[in-house]
């Protein structure tokens, strides 16, 4: 099968999204220092200059591939908006949705998997934590309460969704929607709304 | 300075402690694959093939590297004969003085970041999850509540562990200790003793 080249328009966001994917799966599976060029290339089944010509540099494909993806800002801004005693709900939700995502998902595995030791990507994952969590004026009563009451919610939603979709360790991985929203849930509200002290 | 070489029996247990602990920041840092024995071998300041004399292979190196240490997990068994009410703070403070140990932070850490990807990890991962959580007999109403509720005090307790130690996301990452005791152990408290469906 012949490599794919940089071609018209059209072509060029069909190979990027290509590339792109397959450079979430190998950061996400070798992280930063393990991936290379060329084995995105490889796993996107394209030349390697056409990864350096889209992208740049590594550096630039991380970025890119961690972006978090504007239809996931909207739906966390969207769930804001939700009256606070639904929030708990409405965050298990979200994530659940999120994770399982074809778009969303590969991104957020993307930047947890690399933000342990990529400061650009940690600090991604600090926008995603403070931009997603504190738009919420309602919570808390004043800035530092609001940022612990959001570091704990992101706490228990990340704790979770590494159990579930990056370790995948049972019963977890596998529990019902439904049954996980129900036990997750009042834990998050009592973030969201109680006396933590 | 000369490297070191294999020496009488009293320098074997520090130089294979040294390797040891260069191997734990490695697979953390740089994830498994990622990881050479050589770089292993030049952060220990000793040969690569001592490295390769102590321990074989990368995999048995790995696997070495990710042995939870007795005495944690004696301090494991010893926090589950709390009584109930209890229980929710102390797990609190046996990860935080867990992550806080020179010996066992960074065992727990090499753990949690190669699990995504090393099978042998990640089964590790899960006899902790397991084994730590799951020996509490008073805990639940049959085998699979009890694995729930074990993986969702996990679930809590990793992703503040991912927070504070990992991804050192403020404020969770230098939050007082009795504070975040205060804030988190009656989220654990639910999923030890309540109902959550």
């Amino acid at each position: 099968m012949p490599k794919a080249s940089p071609g018209p328009r059209d072509e060029r966001g069909v190979l990027s999204a290509r590339i792109l994917r397959a450079a979430q799966e190998a950061f996400a599976d070798a992280g930063y220092a393990g991936t290379t060029m060329r084995a995105v290339a490889r796993a996107a089944d394209v030349d390697a200059a056409l990864v350096y010509h889209y992208f740049g540099s590594k550096e630039a494909l991380l970025d890119a591939a961690t972006a978090p993806p504007q239809r996931w800002l909207d739906s966390v801004a969207t769930t804001w908006t939700m009256p606070v005693p639904q929030l708990g709900e409405a965050l298990v939700r979200l994530m659940l949705s999120a994770w399982s995502d074809a778009e969303i998902g590969p991104v957020l595995r993307a930047i947890l998997q690399t933000a342990a030791h990529e400061a650009a990507t940690r600090e991604k994952l600090r926008l995603v934590v403070e931009r997603s969590l504190m738009g919420v004026s309602q919570l808390g009563t004043d800035e530092r309460d609001r940022m612990v009451r959001s570091g704990l919610i992101s706490s228990q939603i990340m704790g979770l969704a590494m159990m579930r979709y990056v370790w995948g360790i049972e019963p977890v991985a596998s529990m019902d929607e439904d049954e996980l929203v129900a036990a997750v849930a009042p834990n998050l509200q009592r973030y969201i709304e109680e006396d933590l002290g």
